[in-house]
């Protein structure tokens, strides 16, 4: 099973990277981008076969490791 | 109109960051993990409401800039 975690700034906290990516595109000709935020995102692979169970212990990752839960948000998917 | 990037390393090109994870999530005590590969996901806030173009407009961003297409495989979901 695969379970993939996307871990994102929350909003309202300033996002360096992206303003850089933004700022970036913008040299390059790109118009019309109003907004750039730069996440990660960790795909996992899992023995098993139980999907509520994987996404009950991917969470526990993710408040135990993964995720800074002062400044993050994280969203998990079983795939 | 929103556009969400997600970049992965390639199949077959180590990901340390990835291995690094696992390593670290078994030190925790997590069981069954049998692989880890970390990518970035960028998300960016477009002006105007044509998806198709939209999508063009980012792959463009993609190929010039945002991933390293010799070692990266990138996705695009408009949202």
């Amino acid at each position: 099973m695969k379970a993939r975690v996307t871990i994102m700034l929350k909003d309202g906290v300033l996002d360096p990277q992206g303003e850089a990516i933004r700022h970036a595109l913008g040299g390059l000709g790109h118009r019309g981008i109003s907004g750039v935020r730069q996440g990660k995102v960790i795909e996992l692979d899992l023995d098993g076969s139980d999907a509520e169970a994987a996404e009950a212990e991917v969470k526990r990752m993710c408040e135990g490791l993964l995720a800074n839960t002062v400044i993050e948000k994280y969203r998990i998917e079983i795939v």
